[in-house]
């Protein structure tokens, strides 16, 4: 499966000044390492039915993240950028946090400039002055959610960025963001390239939805379904309390899964999970309508938890349109909000139904510890990687290690939750929902 | 490294009846599937500097977790026992709950008890009736802290307990501990094979500390560190508040530093992380009070954070006997809360200390819901592990895969923090405290 | 102004019987006092401008509320019913614990009646058993949201009501619910009365909007606060964060903006607050509008705090109608939601809205541990006065003192912010809004 | 009772500069108004036995808090000083934050001077600077526990302190702190009247235990029951999970127990609760050991509730000195930590104690939002009192109305819990524990 993919990560150059970070060079004196240059691990570990073991070819190895014995920038001269793009996720002010610290306290570095807003920050016709970071200003800012950097969607002429970048004498550039804003990253680096500059663009990876591939998880992803779990108890007492009461919780997740799923173990009172991977009726002896009158025939109460980005195809079915005719999502939870009660009442069966939908409530949240930890070390390896040389790659948690993954990977494809993989089984095991909500 | 390990999982018998769950069979049609018997993972994926691989070979693989197309126990005739022993832990009434519900409502299982007080229950003497469990009894416990069945320490005569196994007829026994637990089960399950019972022995391993091996992390440490963080975070105010303000806090971690080192990494502000597997010296030109005091100096208060293991030499060498003679560990919070003051005093140097032990605060919480994921999953494949027929076996977390793992291996050795190890070198990264605090 | 008041107290006949409950009789012995009959406290305490003090005059004295040392019902002879009616507030199984403990453990009553769904599990249509209630079943329930008997709206009819208390026998009832509930309650009553019933109608106030007169405040309250205030700062960072951001959140306050009020003032980040009470225009020179586009100039984000009856006559000013015709509220959130960025967007002036509505995350959680206290001691003071064989009546705080309190008060006029009182003033502070948005 | 109090309230002199805050003069016109000169409230509200009611003697009468229409300082000559002083509290930050807001942007005060770690900052020996305090400074502070001024305890020379108030110019100081701060800030205030200085001293009554006698409730109280009731639930669950568990748990209160009292209400799962004012034995047949041994043989576990100043005759009668000779209170919770296990160990009963201290964990935690409210309404009315020339004052909740109380009064007794009033009889109702438990 893994075949075509290659691992090895951009150098801007050979490192050879020692770091300013004193660490020991024996191994076996229990004193901390630096990290080799070799140091790497497996990307794939399944061995197959049949036997047939993952590959061990050098292509498939994740390089190590950690600090070097020797780096590329000489510190003294580093003029560092800071940029959060997309959408709000709990984490962003830890990444930049542990980011200006690194390269501030570890590595004596003292120009770091904060990009205003996202890419947004780095175009003269918004005007938007660069935050001097330093670290008393970041001392406290992970208590708080957001990011102190302000953010906003969408990227922004690529030549007019790396303009701007040549402007301000920028060597590296921390990238904090998602699917789209590390597209965006990669094209600054090969225009950069292009045009013989040596700066380092190096990526944090941010999806609350949790849907970059090669990444075990992303940072406010555990947050996000903690909060989550909270609408859905929430959701859970209003049903339980009303007369056939109905609970139907939004959550992130445009085109995957995860934090339904997640939260749907996590809480243990979701009846019907409803993902964008797994197609599902309303209508129909096998779909939902029929499952849910059934619960509520049982048990007087149910609880369904939906990603805003399932049941799409139902939606157009119905013949609804988007009114400015783009992808944009209709709003499924709107839709069942008024659909679900309207079909109960064709049937003469009393319910009660109570929406949720928490989604700014999490974007905006604080960390929380397990979170802060991730970002916090996300962060600091960053730096490493880009005092080292490393270019055009982000900080990956790959099988519960800390790796350099080439931005062209990440990009490449979307994660989803497999309808065949462990954990949308785990969520069938909690939901006791049927195998398929489909007809077909 | 892993040369020595076997991680092939012992089998009761072969499994031929069909599982009641219903899955699909078919690889490809997006509906959930049976777990395969060879689908496995490796357990070693570091390349080693130079380039040697991981080794491919069958004993170093790890089967799967998860539902078999066929189980071993018909379920008819099952009675499963449940147990939980050791000190309290977040996630225990998780665990319990997601093995009642899947042994009920999955596989149909009827006659479930719990044992009281951990294996303390099966002993006649203390004359405990066990629980009868069922998916209604166990529906909402997993909001609270501790364990419905009780607790206990201590294990109890292995010939005593498989009495009372055999005398209730039990055929699957689940066991919710440590590593003395574990030992203890790997006792009963070689007792019982030995008078020709075939009785599945699955255990869920559990340990605030995170210091058993072959296990990612284990259940309720997130919670735990996660509490812990709130500790420091009040031990940084009341330091930050006051004249030359010293916040000392002490969290668990007996012979291991994992809660001290996670909480470092997540609350930002720790200056001295202290845990068992590091010597350190408190006088002396390298010592604690050294820089501790240039600490002060420098920005006026300073966070201190113990693993209750650390500097058990100290203690000792300062000649504080423990009263009893045994092991138990000296208290080494005390100690410091008391000699640190001491120090400065002789020193005229005014300093304001405050000490916080939240110890039975952490472990009486209930599980967040990221533990509330885990518990709910390793409780699900333990069920499906002994319905299958495995035994002498725990549920653990390898390489982020929910895995089958001989109890022998778990407890053949502890998990500390590798000093040379990526955490500990990320602590120092946080804490920027030196490489060092000995004097050697 | 209180002059119109009686708040004398119905009592069912004279209390003979020596209660269960032992307590001293001596004053100055440093032991716990039953409640005299006579103890009783102002209500009006504001000294007039010019000095006309409050008045003394019997009729405005309020009974205090606790244990009497005879009471007027047999313990033995108790069946005491308990329903729950209108929508969910934080609190509710706090007062049910409370009354359910107390009547059992203080008074040994046995029978204790739950009534399902309100008002409804009176009615024989709807087949609803109650819930035989005891000090074990309730044990913990105030741990949990929502309410453990279920709620509906609505009040049924008054002499179906009596025709089950009188088929049940019921002696004693508790409604705990809101103005309609208690209007209910007391129709209840006069019914029981013109039958000749000795039935105690107790009730307990609830309403989450705070909106009940002589209550200086109702239980939950406190709750809701401070959950809106989580939502209010979530709306903050959205705003903060992003180019002219502006979170809008909506909380619950159909005719009284006291949730609106105090949430504004304990989260000292909202810049507009509005409320049902205060009348606003959006267009025009002073109104929202305009000062909304000033903040943003000035500060790049705004926070707007709506309670869910503001603004009600501008909807209608705008000729958006209410489907059904009734006096039900219009959204005025996703009015101003669409509405603010359409104005906006014809001035070019780019701003982005996040819109907030955490109401079914407030209603449904559980008490925070202040409004534990309140319920507790409300609940178990309603015991107290109908075991002394009070009826028609509520238990109420005033002036901080708990009181017995006539029904017929009690719904005889609702609570409102009073635009010219100390609250609002002190919001005014809070906000720096204009005095008035209003053009006129 | 209240026949011996004056209530009237200190002035620097007439106000007669208009008060740049507007407000409408007008009442009737829904627009905030003015406080005027002559509103207050009664102080005493009880109806005694026998009819006797309140006095309404000019001297029981308190002035209302709040804006005047007349200030005495010109806010453009004003230097201020805010001061905190002795133990962390809740709610220290929502108060410093709110003085700063009001004097900058309600009155456009912009000398404002934040004194360093209590009185201490006022004495040249210390050589502490201030801070310069603006409202962009204290932005976001409330969401801190602790106080950015930091504190200590003790009070200093008050000579000493006028001298540098002199220096300094303060016209207004803000003295945050308990009984001994505000006495503290009566001899500061009488010795500036002495040489004649024109300085307002207003005091905002800070005293965790909530000992402050005419304060309904002190601030930061509210979140110390919150957080002492989760310390509570712990004990509870490690008591109820172990054999024969016995939780026990220390909370603040030196004197008075009201922090016991309303935490024991509040978590519904204490059953001893122990508070200074009532007297209690260990020993004897109405003793502690004898009702607990009950409660265990009943129940199989128990929880007790200690005020820390609880039972300190018992620890003087088992002849354990205090080291240093003074007044310093002995630790109850270590001592009943050993003494109730040694006691059952002697009577072969097994019993298994967990201790739970949760002080300093409380003390440095950020308010919640209902002290925050009340915090921020404290600091408003400061102000307010300040500008318009009141001195030698605090602002005082009492019959739920924001008054001015002279400190003369405030610090001329403590606040007891009252054996004999309705708090305590509710903590009966609550633990159902004996009466007393005194052999006497």
């Amino acid at each position: 499966m893994a075949e075509q993919y290659d691992f090895s990560v951009l150098k801007l150059g050979a490192a050879k000044i020692p770091s300013p970070i004193k660490m020991s060079k024996i191994y076996g004196d229990s004193l901390a390492n630096y990290v080799r240059e070799d140091e790497c691990i497996l990307y794939d570990i399944d061995v197959k039915p049949g036997g047939t073991p993952p590959s061990l070819a050098k292509n498939h190895l994740l390089e190590k993240a950690g600090p070097r014995e020797h780096i590329y920038f000489n510190p003294g001269h580093v003029h560092a950028g800071v940029v959060t793009c997309g959408g709000l996720c709990p984490g962003l002010n830890d990444v930049i946090r542990a980011i200006v610290v690194t390269l501030s306290l570890r590595y004596g570095v003292t120009r770091i400039s904060g990009i205003r807003y996202g890419y947004r920050g780095f175009l003269p016709e918004y005007n938007l002055p660069t935050i001097a970071l330093n670290s008393d200003l970041v001392d406290d800012i992970q208590t708080k959610g957001g990011t102190i950097l302000g953010s906003s969607r969408g990227g922004g002429n690529t030549e007019a960025i790396v303009d701007a970048i040549e402007r301000m004498n920028l060597n590296i550039l921390f990238t904090i963001g998602g699917d789209g804003t590390q597209a965006g990253a990669l094209a600054i680096s090969k225009e950069l390239t292009k045009r013989g500059l040596k700066v380092s663009i190096v990526g944090v990876p941010k999806t609350i939805d949790n849907d970059l591939s090669f990444i075990q998880r992303s940072f406010g992803f555990e947050t996000a379904v903690a909060l989550a779990v909270q609408a859905v108890y929430c959701a859970h007492t209003e049903a339980n309390d009303a007369v056939n009461g109905i609970g139907l919780v939004k959550v992130m997740g445009r085109e995957s899964g995860f934090i339904a799923a997640h939260t749907t173990i996590a809480s243990s009172c979701v009846n019907f999970c409803l993902i964008p991977e797994i197609k599902f009726n309303l209508e129909g002896g096998n779909g939902l309508y029929t499952h849910l009158e059934n619960r509520l025939k049982e048990k007087d109460h149910a609880v369904i938890l939906l990603a805003e980005g399932a049941g799409q195809d139902i939606l157009t079915a119905n013949n609804e349109k988007d009114p400015s005719g783009n992808r944009k999502l209709s709003d499924i939870g709107h839709y069942l909000e008024t659909r679900i009660p309207r079909y109960f009442r064709k049937r003469n069966f009393e319910v009660t139904l109570k929406y949720i939908d928490p989604s700014y409530m999490i974007r905006s949240a604080p960390a929380d510890p397990n979170d802060s930890i991730y970002c916090a070390r996300l962060g600091t390896h960053a730096v490493h990687a880009a005092m080292a040389g490393r270019t055009q790659m982000l900080i990956s948690l790959i099988n519960n290690t800390f790796v350099h993954l080439p931005m062209e990977l990440a990009v490449s494809k979307r994660n989803y939750v497999d309808p065949e993989g462990p954990l949308w089984r785990d969520v069938l095991e909690s939901t006791r929902q049927p195998l398929s909500l489909s007809n077909e």
